[in-house]
């Protein structure tokens, strides 16, 4: 009788968006990983996915992990949670069958994979058992303020990060107690945000990035966006530095 | 009469430590450049060209900015402010030197540039007369986490980055008032930080990482440590998730 040695799992992050922002690591894992496993919605192939589209030996089998729902939906809305936490147990039995059976598996996550990414839904059921190790990744929000070459914080200055659906008050409160911000996941968020960071005395300082590092990124002050529109891949930043010395 | 054109300004993000950290791109900008700033303490090399000691091409010039005074000095007192100016504008005009005179300076950063890098007080001096572009890092917060495999935030959390270095009380009602967070410039300050955590009732979640992704790297659960030695490379890490879906 002989037993198969477990496969490795590899959280590897794929930045924001410019594939060169993939580090060496990053590209030595997908070459030595046996399945490819990314999140998506269904019949996309996802961002992460397209980043890494030049980097995969011929051949190599993928694992597609497809949402059930949007990310658009209420978190408090009935059923929303039973339903995502069933995906995540589902889509760890899947990559745990590939590691069962010796393969490693490589999954790709946009940015860093433990900050606000999908694949630590994967880690905390699968690391206890499997070998496993996380590649970080360039932030989205690294990835912007270096396009915007916007110093974000210097010295003592505090950074607070916002997801843009916490409640309008709160944004505005936090707004006010800190040197500089990132807002992220702003989306349909934006008229509410713009109206935070106005009651907050920010809005000058606010800059708008959408798709940061990608081919098609944009960035321009938020005070000038003529329009309300803004993609999953947008965020905000209000840099803290004011007296530069 | 034919002027020279330019050379280019590029602040390099050299990651947290492991070279396999650097991105393809930071390692196409160090073969594009012809010269190779970095800030340094008098006499080191500093920990940023220790990064790309295996990437350089032989002979490279290279410029090192060493400071004037250390980070462990009181930034309030008397002084400092006009010693570490006066090193910034005279290391601003070292490099446009080499600018004018054509040649494409990298300045090296680690972890991140615009992340209280000493990177971008070169570029808010230089970037107005000169071509200059950010190649963002890991930053060293990211390494620590990855490293740790500890999923830093989902879903709404709120992160607070705080420097170790601010008023003990501030760091309490911060710490209470935020799912996680990362300290930073921990060094001599981690006896307040300790206490801080303590009286945020936040002591038992924090993870304490030492050149993180480094050779010699280490971390423990800080309630765990038994000393209160901690090298200038260390920082705190205290996870926003508890409720895992
Ligand atoms: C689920 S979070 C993932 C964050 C990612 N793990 C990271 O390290 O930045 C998704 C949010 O990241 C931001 N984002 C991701 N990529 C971006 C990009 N290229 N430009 C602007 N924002 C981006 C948007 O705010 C989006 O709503
Ligand atoms: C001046 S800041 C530079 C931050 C850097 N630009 C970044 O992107 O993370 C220096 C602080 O970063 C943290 N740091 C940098 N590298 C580190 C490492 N490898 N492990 C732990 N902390 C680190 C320490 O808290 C240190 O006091």
């Amino acid at each position: 009788m002989s037993a198969v040695a477990y496969g490795r799992l590899i959280g590897v992050g794929t930045g924001p968006g410019d594939p060169d922002l993939l580090t060496v690591k990053a590209i030595r894992a997908l070459e030595s990983a046996d399945v490819l496993a990314y999140f998506a919605k269904e019949g996309r192939r996802g961002n992460g996915r397209a980043v890494v589209d030049g980097l995969l030996k011929p051949g190599m089998p993928e694992l597609p992990l497809y949402y059930p729902v949007t990310t658009e939906i209420d978190k408090n809305e009935d059923g929303y949670k039973s339903q995502i936490t069933d995906f995540y147990d589902a889509s760890a039995a899947a990559v745990a069958s590939h590691l069962e059976a010796g393969r490693t598996v490589a999954i790709l996550s946009e940015g860093d994979p433990l900050f606000y990414g999908s694949y630590m839904h994967l880690h905390v059921r699968l690391a206890s058992r499997f070998a496993a190790e996380v590649i970080p990744g360039i932030t989205a929000m690294s990835g912007c303020w270096s396009m915007a070459g916007l110093p974000i914080v210097q010295g003592d200055d505090v950074l607070s990060v916002l997801p843009g659906t916490m409640p309008e008050a709160e944004l505005v409160r936090r707004l006010g107690d800190t040197e500089a911000a990132v807002i992220m996941k702003v989306g349909r968020n934006l008229p509410k945000i713009r109206r935070a960071l106005a009651a907050a005395g920010k809005l000058g300082q606010a800059v708008y990035v959408e798709r940061g590092t990608m081919a098609n990124a944009a960035m321009v002050p938020l005070a000038e966006k003529a329009d309300d529109e803004a993609p999953y891949f947008s965020l905000v930043l209000v840099a803290g530095w004011k007296d530069r010395p």
